[in-house]
């Protein structure tokens, strides 16, 4: 994957994603062991979030870090953004200084997609909006993957506003390179999945639109969690009648006979209780910390190093 | 030190210091001759400061810089906090991603206390709110120790707003490590020292409330200012009189006989004029400096490098 | 240059250009071929932005990264400055800590004049308000001596506001250093440039001002845009019957028997239009790039390695 532009995670095959998986094992083990390694040793990655976030940040700097290699941070809020120079521009200046990868994440839907052609560097999307989170989906199928040895055959629910979160389509359309999978897509009508994303997994797996987690609960080896945004409904009583079945409390996965892993993209906010974190099946931390193995991975891919 | 965490100036033994101002002088010398060094090579520190800092972040970040370490910053302002995540799920996180130590301020009293049992990196305190901030109190005592090449028997007044300032427990609870110690702490009597301070340090070392500096002035061997706030006032009357008293002028330190070191925290707005900064007895700026190596030796324990 | 500060365009003889232009070269072609160098191996530069800047910043932070030293990023906003600190104090602590560079970007003309005095480490000025921008006209200078291979003989056009911006004086200063100059401010009356700057370049070079481009427009070897902002002009219908006359169009330089390069400090709003962009003469985003690699080799004079 040298040099590719990582923009969607239909940029990711099946065989690449084994590879990065096992690459993330390999560095898992050398980085608890040795601390900092020696791979990317003066490769430079700039990070461009044109919109604010912890956790990709974060986690790919410090995924660049461990590899040896060093960042240099372009922060939106102090820049000439305020002069209202165009982002393409900012981009080809960027990219002028000549980096070795940029992470880009924009509230714009197809940003990275619109400047990879004019980037010299190997681009790799941070969100685009409502459209994708290619690396999102890459740390939640690794952390499948590595709970169940495998992912063809598994059945995951994915539950919460499903219509704008950018992770739900990036996490569906990587789940089309194994076979045999069902998807139970769970919310509420009005924030069901968009037909745009349905028709790009169409015959590829299995999937089907519900409303109430607890019907296919013990049918479930996943249960992803996200969350319901207030500002998504029109009437604010419809979201006060709705959100209490959306919350996965300890209480509700106690009462079925099988509780799926539960999965969650983080922040999580008040939609799984803090009660549920104890439990083994728990694994949303330990999914933001396989994102920094992943990514690291993905670098060195990108890097050729 | 090894591994441990920082929280409060009582996490330092008598001990403790002695050999932390050492190693600081030791490093300082190394750090002026050779720049960069090598001892923390390859290990990283998080910077998570849900707060504004000038000095204490970059001062740690200096620090670290010099051991050879390296730095990642999380900035809170660019970060999900926005989206309503609680800021003990953002350091499970950050720790997931298994920094060798963090540095934590929050404005929340206690937050680093209720974070580190779950997180495993050592943590070192910046600042907990109107609590603590024990490097703070470490670089005081560190400048005073330079100062007069010991701490037992020194008389100290503490000035200005001594209910909030989070300096002030600190430095008072670090003090009682020492010998034969007088604290006159002066301030208007509803800024005074708050009893949950004075009774951890009773007992432990001499103190008196007074409300006047000159009253005290030529018993003083370091004085420490600090400022009023104007909004801790209920009558702003109340803050314009008594203003004035809480102002140290060249004129006002050469009248006596006898001129005690004076400290600040930084930053100093109006309460030390800017015609004292060339006395020999300023040592605000030093007090400022003393903290980056007193922090790289503390780093460097703490590191067990 | 080891050890000098660098607050105007003044500060370079024109012996300092040439050496820092071919040492541009040599250092793009070393970073071209080896990527990170190791030249500045445990250099600690800050940069200290007491305003926003994308180019600058970032372009100094590259610039340092790539010669193998290390970047600490004072940031303002999350400072205590809020707090009411001085910015004079804030460097004189900065400085104690003992970086081998500061860069200063300030909205207060000649701050960096007013502490380079009381400052021990080389200060080099990223713009202070509307005085300077001497590493602007570096760069600037740097891009018209690759494009022609002499810089001597020249015939330059400056458009825009040239009253308050800050490139114009520093640019202006620099071509002194020049033998047979000849500027063009080309910009509406109340826009032109001021007294003050064409006092220090009068009798050093030949300058004219028009306000009409298209006046000029053959006899220059550079075009140098910049942009005329609304909020400069009282009257809001004057700016809209200007703004027209202030635009480059790819029409409009297509009209010319002969087209200058075209060259912009950047960010570029509305008054360079993207059809340009595509001209073998638009050289504004390689004049960004050229920036990265000019400032590297400053960097390296300055600092002595």
């Amino acid at each position: 994957m040298r040099g590719k532009d990582i923009v969607s995670a239909f940029d990711f095959e099946r065989s690449d994603l084994f590879r990065l998986f096992e690459l993330a094992e390999e560095l898992r083990k050398e980085i608890d062991s040795k601390g900092t390694l020696d791979y990317a040793r003066g490769k430079v990655m700039i990070t461009a979030f044109f919109e604010p976030s912890t956790r990709t940040k974060i986690s790919f700097q410090f995924a660049m870090t461990r590899l040896g290699g060093l960042v240099i941070d372009f922060i939106e809020e102090v820049s000439s953004l305020r002069k209202g120079e165009t982002e393409e521009d900012t981009m080809r200046i960027l990219d002028g200084y000549g980096p070795d990868v940029i992470i880009i994440r924009h509230s714009k839907p197809f940003f990275p997609h619109n400047v990879k052609d004019f980037v010299k560097a190997p681009i790799i999307s941070g969100g685009d909006g409502t459209n994708e989170h290619p690396t999102q989906a890459l740390l939640d199928v690794y952390t499948i993957w590595r709970e169940f040895g495998r992912v063809d055959g598994l059945t995951v629910g994915i539950m919460g506003d499903l219509k704008y979160g950018r992770t739900i389509p990036s996490l569906s359309y990587m789940l089309t390179r194994f076979n045999d999978i069902t998807i139970y897509y769970i919310a509420p009508k009005q924030l069901q999945v968009r037909e745009e994303i349905t028709k790009k997994i169409e015959g590829k797996l299995n999937y089907y639109l519900v409303e109430n987690v607890e019907e296919v609960m013990e049918k479930l080896d996943v249960l992803y969690v996200t969350r319901l945004q207030k500002e998504r409904f029109e009437d604010p009583q419809e979201y006060e009648r709705l959100k209490g079945s959306y919350v996965i409390t300890r209480n509700l996965l106690e009462k079925h006979r099988k509780i799926p892993i539960i999965m969650h993209p983080l922040p999580r906010v008040w939609e799984i209780t803090t009660d549920v974190d104890a439990l083994p099946q728990a694994k949303y931390f330990e999914q933001a910390q396989n994102g920094m193995y992943v990514r690291a991975a993905l670098l060195k891919e990108v890097l050729g190093v």
